[in-house]
């Protein structure tokens, strides 16, 4: 059986995540579905990243496989037409080995945090950023972003919910910048714990507030205890932008 | 009566365009009930641009007259919180003499025109690009483009129900520049007529597929006849990004 790497866009506002659930439209249920419609088939489909509700993909990859061989870009083509108006894009489709696996292969997950930081509300980007009309500090938010770099137990940052074995995490980029009016947060690791990313944004918008100083980040880490860290930001700013293999 | 200007930003997908019609929401008229809703009279609001249905806007420029004087921040904090769920945000407000006219003093116009070029459909860009699967050469496209600068009878491009006195107008940039798998198309002019810039581009388009030559479009231009130019491109990529005063 042929198997295929897909790099995924989608606008996750519709969806209850990546992952097919009970309570509604998932965007592994959207491709599956076209899948299957390719192929005549039950197909399953694997993603490196579980994106939760709401969060975004601009650079997610998935693989599955097919039992006809069709050229990749037939395999393209074919989903994004099956998808329909389904907001998910199937942007490149490659044929690769047996041996690679979408999540277990990747080595690396990049992500991108935008915060709309103005006073009033965004029209274009409703659902796109998160919206925080208080001036936010981006520089001391980035001093206080180096603090969480490195191996760690990330506990104060890990969802209840998380199912990883272990809390340790090596966090190798937590970048903040300001464009405009616009902050931008990118994180990068080889694999974060559920809600790692926007448990982390929330605790630097405490940072970028003033209300958290760099060694109360420090501390907050240290403590290894969700109810040390900051709120958890809306997923409404989350982008799932790239995967290293 | 104090007058403000204001500084407009909408996601023109939901509305008929700019200018209230019986047929559905439009920008004016959410913008004039909030703003009857903070002043308690009914109060007409004007733009630079009366941007069509389905047509954007990050830098529209909107006046009003309110009966009491309030600071400016307040008027643009009011219509925000007014507007609701709306699509549409002011951007910032200023107190400005009573001879200034968001239309009528305006002197330059900016649009973005915006073409994913890409085999797959947009996903996080729906109704914000217009997609256009087949390869298309920028660098024709702009080259042709360079043939419709200056002043010139536009009549070519110009929508049968255009409410214009004269058809001759003056353009002074029509910039096309590929960014990755994106065709930026920038027009600025004094005004444009209705559906100029969409004209043009579906002109610039037919340069880009290779259907046509600059001379085609020389040729087009010269012919003052709408027959003779390009398809009328969606209002999907459109946005209204400035105005000059």
């Amino acid at each position: 059986m042929p198997r295929y790497k897909l790099l995924v866009e989608y606008d996750g506002t519709p969806f209850v995540g990546w992952q097919r659930q009970d309570n509604g439209a998932s965007v592994q249920a959207v491709m599956e579905a076209a899948a299957a419609k390719l192929s005549g088939q039950t197909v399953a489909v694997y993603a490196a990243g579980r994106t939760d509700a709401g969060v975004h993909a601009t650079g997610q990859v998935a693989h599955l496989d097919l039992a006809k061989d069709y050229p990749a870009d037939t395999v393209r083509d074919a989903l994004n037409y099956h998808m329909g108006a389904n907001p998910v894009a199937v942007v490149t489709a490659e044929q690769v080995g047996d041996d690679f696996h979408a999540r277990f292969s990747a080595t690396g997950r990049s992500y991108l945090y935008r915060i709309l930081n103005r006073r009033s509300p965004p029209a274009l980007d409703k659902h796109r950023v998160l919206w925080v009309p208080v001036a936010l500090d981006a520089d001391a938010m980035h001093a206080a972003a180096q603090r969480l770099l490195g191996h760690h137990d990330f506990s104060t940052f890990r969802a209840r919910e998380c199912q990883a074995q272990s809390p340790m995490k090596t966090l190798d980029l937590l970048r903040v910048t300001r464009q405009g009016d616009e902050i931008r947060i990118i994180a990068e690791a080889r694999s974060f714990l559920h809600h790692q990313v926007r448990n982390m944004v929330g605790t630097l918008q405490q940072v970028g507030l003033g209300k958290w100083s760099p060694d109360d980040v420090t501390r907050a880490l240290e403590a290894r205890d969700r109810k040390a860290g900051g709120p958890t930001a809306k997923a409404d700013g989350l982008y799932l932008t790239g995967v290293r293999y």
